[in-house]
């Protein structure tokens, strides 16, 4: 786990992250994790439009923030891109990234694997090589792949189980991990090139979830839905009411295109879908409701604030299967801070238990 | 994991299970697992009428082999049954539970609820409490329930990624093992009864994952899958081959109801599926093949015995979506020593890399 703090020398291991959640992981969310020893991703996603001013407001907040000031030369911030929204954004997002240096760049969901190498590569020759590239894959196919095009610092390897979007067709962590692991080590070896560090996503929600991805084969892990519950995340108080009241995501969330095609963000390739906590909006769909009917309904839930949320109301709430997990709000950073050192607590336990 | 030791003095921690594999898990298997200090569990399914052969297999094979001679009172193995078969189950099931006292009792699939409480009962009735029951659940409220109402010795916890039968609907081991263990401990303190020790289920296949499953809450581990790849397994050579030749199986395999469809195993209540390799079957119902047709093409394949298996070929391959980390043949006994031991040095690794 030493190259991650090396490359982020103000983290700690293991490396807690937050995800590039669009419109909701932004500098108030992302200052807070990295303040507290992890890498915060902002979420631009598919839009550039807000991003120097996230990024600015994570310079000014940095400045408060002793921990933060001795990092020099990069931004001690993640962002995190959409590539299906295309070059456009590349070239939007190029001189940005030349001029924050952010410390990683998180890719994910191109429409041509192509997109991967030009970003990977134009960002290397801006940044100097000083923006880590991070890719999230979902499959060992992809992972093999992206390894020979684009050889990434880091693979973020994302399980079933998160929230948000991701692959339609995907495994848990359980098994995803330790087979991408032994065929990226195989592959690098027999290539003779440097293995990327293996970041875990989907499903973790606290110390127990990331300890499981350490003993499968990952050096830090990453985690949506449990900001969620912060206050620095962007997010309604509705949508956030709504996470921290539903349990049992196994079977009371999932991943599909409905609200993607509610919502009109119906440029995401086919093979992914968005995986969040079941309302009236998918039980109408289940019994046949037109999507205009349902699409009407949505911009009508829309009007009523935190009510458009929750079990019996409309609007999307995206969370992981773990979802039951999260139970109180707290600080990112507590957040952060407590899911590392829980994690290697958890592990010393298992450990002398046996 | 004291208790699962106390209960099965003959096992070594962390126990190391084979799921009851219906017509697949009989007394070669059965016997190499509790040889090696694992627990294994003979799949009886919805059908006594070959128990008592295996278990008088399982009772000659036990006496040519010492570790388990020293074992008295019950018979060190376990035995499963698919309860939506019904009373008539449960009748033929009881005076051999009686007779032979196996140590363990896995019960899964009821039509309704109340069977698992007559099971539970009864069973512990003509085997004095010494035949130990445990319940397969794949959600938090099942667990719940089950624990309120049947108090069993263990909750099988199986996640998504479990090759076979399982629910429809369900998390992965990363986000649902926590979220039971949290919410069971509630209960069971709230009510003043025992905790049930939780084994998982669902993806593992070798010392990572199971591993993993200890960080999560889990006492001991259950694999299938893997040991499909050992000679003891009553499988036909072309299934075997099948899951020695599959990889990234969270793309490759898909949990449905087709085979139990072709097959004519019906009468498995509506949530579950089983999980197998995508193969042409599949991709000709996908393309909207009849059921008449797609059985008839079935019933031919029987016939090509070990070539009616593969990719190209139609026959049921059930397999996790771990089958990728299954690569080759080993003998039962040494599957379960090595994953009982992998499990201690990767979570040995995962601590002091820390």
């Amino acid at each position: 786990m030493d190259e991650l703090q090396r490359d982020y020398p103000w983290t700690k291991s293991p490396l807690v992250s937050c995800g590039p959640m669009r419109l909701i992981a932004l500098s108030k969310l992302t200052s807070e994790v990295s303040r507290a020893g992890g890498l915060g991703f902002i979420g631009a996603g598919s839009d550039c439009s807000a991003l120097v001013a996230e990024l600015e407001s994570f310079k000014g907040l940095q400045t408060e923030c002793r921990i933060l000031a001795d990092v020099k030369d990069v931004l001690p911030v993640g962002v995190g891109f959409l590539l299906w929204a295309g070059e456009k954004l590349l070239m939007e997002a190029l001189p940005i990234l030349e001029k924050y240096k952010p410390a990683a760049l998180w890719l994910f969901a191109p429409s041509h694997p192509d997109q991967l190498v030009q970003w990977t590569k134009e960002t290397r020759r801006v940044t100097k090589g000083m923006t880590k590239v991070w890719i999230q894959i979902g499959t060992v196919a992809d992972a093999l792949e992206i390894t020979k095009s684009c050889q990434p610092d880091v693979l973020v390897v994302q399980g079933n189980d998160a929230g948000g979007h991701g692959l339609e067709k995907c495994a848990g962590l359980v098994s995803l991990l330790p087979e991408v692991d032994d065929a990226v080590s195989a592959l690098c070896a027999a290539q003779e090139i440097k293995k990327p560090t293996l970041v875990a996503a989907g499903g973790i929600m606290e110390g127990r979830g990331a300890a499981a991805a350490l003993t499968l084969g990952a050096s830090g892990v990453v985690m949506g839905t449990r900001y969620l519950a912060s206050p620095e995340a962007n997010i309604a108080k509705g949508y956030r009411d709504a996470v921290l009241k539903a349990s049992d995501g196994g079977v009371t969330t999932e991943r599909g295109k409905l609200y993607d095609t509610l919502r009109g963000t119906t440029d995401w390739p086919l093979r992914y879908g968005g995986r969040g906590v079941l309302n009236e909006t998918h039980h109408d769909a289940a019994k046949g409701m037109s999507v205009e009917e349902n699409k009407r309904l949505y911009e009508q839930a829309l009007e009523r604030g935190d009510d458009g949320w929750g079990e019996k109301a409309r609007l999307t709430t995206y969370a992981g299967t773990g979802v039951g997990l999260v139970k109180e709000v707290k600080s990112a950073a507590a957040i952060t801070k407590e899911v590392r050192e829980d994690a290697i607590s958890v592990l010393k336990r298992a450990n002398s238990s046996l």
